[in-house]
């Protein structure tokens, strides 16, 4: 192993990317497994991560004329019942409450008692009770549309949890929105999903294709789901959030109905959108290296530490001095029009264990500050997307006057870097070989871009064995008929497979 | 009933208190109950006064040194036996997972399947499961304090809901605390009660009383129990936020210890502290009138509200223009460092009906803004503290200069409309003849200020037949030796009693 550069996080990514992935929620302390089978504990720092993406995406929901509300934790078994195809969906993976008390068991210990009549699932989502509301909310056009987002906690039942990935309770937003028109309706799923893949470009620095789910694909009760995919660097896809356009099925389902202009009833038409606490998985696949986690400025919780060095008392009092209105003059400027946010860390411990913490845990900049930097009216900086011993002195002025664009310069170079990664591991597939080749093992893969000619067994039984998916129809992708190679049928356009998370 | 005084809420306080809380909520389209027995349904204006609490809470939190963080909505059975009061205070209420998925039923339909080796409680409070975590993360006194807030939805069993006030289902934020010392830890206790008293006082318009809970009123689990007591309108009391002093209870029973700095093995001293969407409802019933719902202005969702009144074509783009402007210009000045809130509702409805609605969801300032008004460069001003009638023109230019200092006027008249009604139904008592006139009847009650010498079946028999509970022992009170008037036991000092939600 000689002349092996050693890294923070081992494995490495390229040793052991899932081992690795954990290795990194660790060392930047994001998040633990609980006592709770399935069910994650958000640590400070992981959460101030989800904490910086609602803030950036309620504003984006108001923006774009949302309001929030709140409905209940718990749906009544019968409601699931009332649309087919979102019961089958869901049944399998339901907490289900059967009782509202306890009780002394027999044998010592307690022992649910007081049974329901009706036994109460906890939300997986929320359309058929938000459905229930709106069916009383609604009467004429004029109560229409009505849009709404609920931030809140679902629970599916994960068989093979995953933190931030795949875990039995996690938390979202999910937009429910209800319209006169189908038209109006198609426009409100495209909407959201522009406002999802703006976010994830710009604030997560995250490209994500935009596209239509292949119908085997659809959100359970749907007729149409837009999804925006995002590429981790280990080239498997991450569907990081999808826009339903739900027809009239669950209004029919829930009786949302309304007269029309014309004094007609009629069904009203929903949608329902949603991102999770996944995001969190994503920008981690995203963007961290082997010495742990990298966030893009946009989502820092801190966006700068300053590290005070000194050898004795004499010389702490002087650094702190420094540091700390050195902290006061940068959290007076602003980022993208929220403070730039400014942490001294003067924990008893030594400077280079503090420098690796920050490392990994992902702080955009680190300054070291000790007498000689005082002296010299500078500040010694390290930036989190270069290596770790890759620090200059910069001229205190210089850095103030500098520093928001430093950090956007940071922003855009973590999002050109997984543009290009993409754009390396996308590639056009024609033929069958070819598309066994391209995914044969876990060193290659990515997306490929591949003629299909719709749903058909044949296609399931080439990419069941090489566990791909189809993970869209992309809305920007040219119209380019072709043949699909797995049926031999005609194509209107190529569709992206890849493996998955 | 010829001369009274018409209402927009029927029944009036005086008429029917409990009613006339429900038709505030109704006709403010606060929130309602859903198909979930006990569950409600907040709605976006009930919503967005929630949002406004958290986001100024969560300020407080951050600023006295707290991060937050997030916790599982589920609670192992056995967990909440291992602290024998806990489990006491909770087992009746609780909502029980047993099962972890649905099948379809020999009858048709589905029935629960999957049983859980352990059922799952959902949490009516996290001490047991925060605590479990604490546990593995505190090591040694350097691990120490740990400062954690949580924002969750919990569920407690309620058999007689009622909006904000009970509801099975409620949001609320949680703080756990732990501490190497218990002068640390009841510290911790006392602050948080402060801020909570502070954020009543200042941005609710809502008096409090703040103080320790009688034996028989702590959370169960607790050393002491430290309380903030409002006085509503019927002069019942509201709890409107508690803060907890643990001790070691809990330590012990999830086994959070730690090695001092002398090296000895101890066990953490914990606090936790909390306030939910009951405040809503403090807030209701605290300010509300007889045409609806009143906000103070560091609370509302929105501080103005625009109404154009046009009666042509012609005039109304010149109105909305009008109008428009006025409403960025305002939206531009701050309001306690939050930007002043601003709505032009150009819905197409009658004015006068517009009007009263924003009157009855509580909106603190109206503009009627007609052609005259903009010849004239004025705005037709009708104030929520002031009778619905009671409009007057304002100049432009005035109004814009002044909009700050009248919502803070307002702010502060609504506190002095507080003040002034627990001072006048705030009394000494010191007989028993008297404490039982005090609270004869429904129409009488309010705080009373009375010797207590300690717990005793005698208080009980006094207190039952009248609904009254000791509410506090002040904090801020005098020390004023006494005799208690129930047993004839020496008291220190005098404690509040009252009826109470």
């Amino acid at each position: 192993m000689a002349g092996k550069p050693k890294t923070a996080i081992s494995p490495t990514r390229e040793e052991n990317y899932p081992e690795w992935y954990q290795q990194v929620v660790k060392a930047a302390d994001l998040a633990e497994t609980s006592p709770v089978r399935g069910c994650m504990v958000i640590k400070p720092w992981g959460w101030a991560i989800w904490e910086g993406m609602q803030r950036q995406l309620d504003a984006r929901f108001k923006a774009t004329g949302h309001v929030n509300a709140y409905f209940p934790l718990f749906i009544p078994m019968s409601f699931l019942e009332k649309e087919a195809q979102h019961v089958e969906g869901f049944a399998k993976e339901c907490a289900v409450v059967t009782h509202h008390r306890l009780e002394p068991a027999p044998g010592g210990g307690l022992q649910p008692a007081g049974k329901l009549e009706e036994p109460l699932i906890v939300r997986p989502t929320s359309e058929t009770i938000i459905g229930a509301m709106y069916a009383k909310w609604v009467q004429s056009y004029r109560d229409l549309p009505i849009l709404i987002n609920q931030w809140a906690n679902v629970v599916r039942w994960e068989l093979r949890p995953r933190v931030f990935l795949r875990t039995a309770e996690f938390l979202w937003q999910e937009g429910h929105t209800a319209h006169a028109t189908s038209e109006e309706a198609i426009e409100e799923t495209l909407k959201m999903l522009d406002v999802y893949a703006e976010f994830a470009e710009n604030i997560m620095a995250m490209p994500v294709i935009k596209g239509e789910k292949t119908p085997d694909e659809r959100f359970p009760g749907a007729v149409n789901t837009y999804t925006i995919e995002a590429m981790m660097q280990d080239r498997k896809a991450l569907q990081a959030g999808t826009s339903h356009f739900l027809g009239q099925n669950f209004s029919r389902a829930q009786e949302i109905k309304f007269q029309s202009k014309d004094e007609t009833e009629e069904y009203a038409w929903t949608t329902s959108w949603g991102v999770s606490t996944r995001l969190v998985g994503g920008l981690i696949m995203t963007h961290s290296d082997d010495d742990g986690l990298v966030i893009p400025p946009r989502l820092a919780p801190k966006h700068v530490v300053i590290i005070p060095i000194y050898r004795n008392d004499e010389e702490q009092s002087q650094v702190l001095a420094y540091c700390e209105s050195l902290a006061a003059e940068l959290g007076a400027l602003r980022y993208h029009d929220e403070p730039i946010r400014v942490e001294v860390d003067n924990r008893d411990l030594r400077g280079g264990e503090k420098v690796w913490q920050h490392i990994k845990r992902g702080v955009p900049l680190r300054l070291e500050i000790g007498p000689r930097d005082i002296a010299d009216d500078s500040v010694f900086l390290g930036r989190r997307d270069q290596g770790p011993k890759d620090k200059s002195a910069v001229k205190r002025s210089e850095f103030i006057s500098r520093v928001a664009a430093i950090l956007d310069e940071m922003q855009q170079s973590l999002k050109q870097r997984a543009l290009d990664l993409r754009a390396a591991s996308t590639h056009e597939i024609d033929t069958l070989d070819e598309f066994r080749d391209f995914f044969a093992d876990d060193a290659s893969g990515g997306f490929a871009l591949t003629h299909w000619g719709g749903l058909d067994p044949q296609v399931d039984d080439v990419l069941k064995p090489l566990k791909v998916t189809p993970r869209c129809i992309p809305l920007d992708g040219p119209a380019e008929p072709g043949t699909c190679p797995f049926t031999g049928r005609p194509s209107p356009r190529r569709i992206v497979f890849a493996k998955s998370y």
